[in-house]
């Protein structure tokens, strides 16, 4: 197997820069098109052949370095006891929204194994299919932004029923916060148990928030998190995502994870110059750059591995997740480039 | 006249921090809302008399220390040739948006007093109006933001189109920048000649760039307008809101600008040690935190004070623009506590 990502996000040295792609699974393939035409959205997270098969798409395609499950960050949130549904035309939407006390307490503790078993069944399914291939990430979405999703009942522009709770019933957001902190744990744990060989936290709504409520409202649960997994999982790396992070890295760097990644509007040079030597750094060309081609795209990619050399260690990615419209051919020259430029010795 | 708020722009002592809010005119006030009810917003816009009704109301019932220009930052464009309409639900569209050299040659060269008179006619109500009261800030899209608006048509989710040309035309890019430089220069140049006091340039997209990016494709385009305008108005005090600025604030600051608005995704210490004696200050409180009241607002007034004591000015603003649902009342204490909480022996 090409352990070249693991290696990386244990700091360890590399004869390249390993490279994926959030989102690699997705809607710019064709044949990840092919296969969701034939099914919903959410029956596709939760049919292990197909969810496997659209996993390890891109590895073939692209030749990325590593897997990561094919999913939804909300998908815990139903085990939890929320309804949820993917409209075409308004995203997620969680019905039931969680604004009170009575709506907190109702929510159930999961056991992944019987709530989830198709996450478990695509990781196993994944593990054998990718032996000779790639590392599998697992996945979570983090507290703060699974409880963006809770309390607002879908997407959002201000997350105003979020800060509201947040400001004015801090004790209720607490609570709530704890009961997600123990679903994300016990699911990535189960994940790992499964099969995953590496974690990432996605923190899609961290950068939202004012340094000082992010010090306050979500860093400690991510904590709390990520040291329960690196006590019960030591070997397992976990990356956090945390997105839009160039006014919070100096906290975000307090996590613990193994692996930062970072989105596009902050230079990875100054990730890096922030982050030191407590933790790898993953990212982050803007997923728009994606749309040139050639020595301008090629350009763009060695300006970052030019600035990730004295990384603790560098795994290339995009700043966010990769677009629908992007052309194929660029994603694979893209990873093809990470490779030549940061060929090493 | 209250004249705290232009000494603060130029990093003279004042006996207390003076405070204005971002779209302080505005749907969060019944009053705008009475006379918005009667016409539809362009023609708000468009009728001096109304505007300046809208613009005072916040002097009025907030008692800030600042007044803006009741406008919107796409009235320009219309001048330079497009088509503009706002939706009530896609919010502002611009048709034919610009893609091509061709579209890019046809936008006018605009004169302003010709063009948009109703915008310098709103000016001179309001300096008669506001001649014992606050001093008057006009205000321009920032180039960039402007260009995205032209570019994609309306808003955007990930800018593509506007990227797209960026990186694979830069000359076209460059061209369009150049004519909307030129609009923004002669547009705010008459807002002074007018009666404008200050000045403000929204950059409300800045953030949405990579930081090379941003050096590249628009910081120059500001510093020419700040430094065209500080030529013509060496009095006029310039600010420059560029949001979600965490990535980027080491360039803002090099755009020449007599004050830097901040949004709240930076903590505004940061901002004050990254922009030195360079700038003045204004920010940066989160919007939703309006929605507190009490102890629990004040207290977070109270933070951004003391971080910015030894800025070498400070406005106190909100991050961004106040929300349509905030209450009123807390809008109103919050100026009282800033005005309380910053007075100075």
């Amino acid at each position: 197997m090409n352990d070249t990502f693991l290696k990386a996000c244990r700091g360890e040295k590399t004869d390249y820069t390993p490279v994926w792609f959030m989102r690699q699974a997705g809607r710019y393939l064709p044949e990840y098109q092919k296969v969701r035409s034939k099914v919903d959205f959410l029956t596709l997270c939760k049919t292990p052949e197909l969810a496997a098969e659209v996993t390890i798409q891109p590895v073939d395609i692209l030749g990325v370095d590593a897997a990561i499950l094919f999913s939804d960050i909300l998908i815990p949130l139903e085990a939890m006891g929320m309804k949820l549904e993917f409209s075409e035309s308004k995203g997620p939407v969680l019905y039931n929204p969680i604004r009170d006390d009575a709506a907190v307490s109702r929510l159930k503790k999961i056991k992944p194994e019987e709530d989830v078993p198709f996450v478990m069944d695509t990781i196993k399914i994944l593990r054998k299919e990718l032996e000779k291939k790639v590392p599998l990430i697992g996945f979570s979405g983090a507290p703060f932004t699974l409880a963006t999703y809770m309390i607002e009942g879908g997407s959002s522009k201000n997350f105003l029923n979020t800060k509201k709770m947040m400001f004015q019933s801090p004790e209720l957001y607490g609570k709530l916060m704890k009961k997600i902190v123990n679903t994300v744990i016990s699911y990535l744990s189960s994940q790992i148990a499964a099969g995953a060989q590496a974690v990432q936290i996605f923190d899609s709504w961290a950068g939202i928030l004012a340094p000082d409520d992010y010090k306050e409202f979500e860093l400690p649960y991510v904590k709390k998190i990520v040291s329960s997994l690196k006590k019960q999982h030591p070997e397992t790396p976990v990356i956090y995502f945390a997105n839009n992070c160039a006014g919070i890295i100096k906290d975000v760097k307090k996590s613990g994870a193994d692996v930062v990644g970072v989105d596009w509007r902050i230079d990875i040079a100054d990730a890096i110059k922030r982050l030191g030597k407590k933790a790898a750094v993953q990212g982050n060309l803007d997923p728009c750059a994606l749309f040139s081609s050639g020595e301008e795209l090629e350009k763009k990619i060695q300006d970052i591995l030019i600035k990730a050399e004295n990384a603790k260690g560098h795994i290339f990615n995009l700043g966010h997740g990769i677009l629908p419209e992007t052309p194929v051919k660029n994603a694979i020259a893209a990873v093809e480039a990470v490779h030549k430029y940061s060929k090493r010795g």
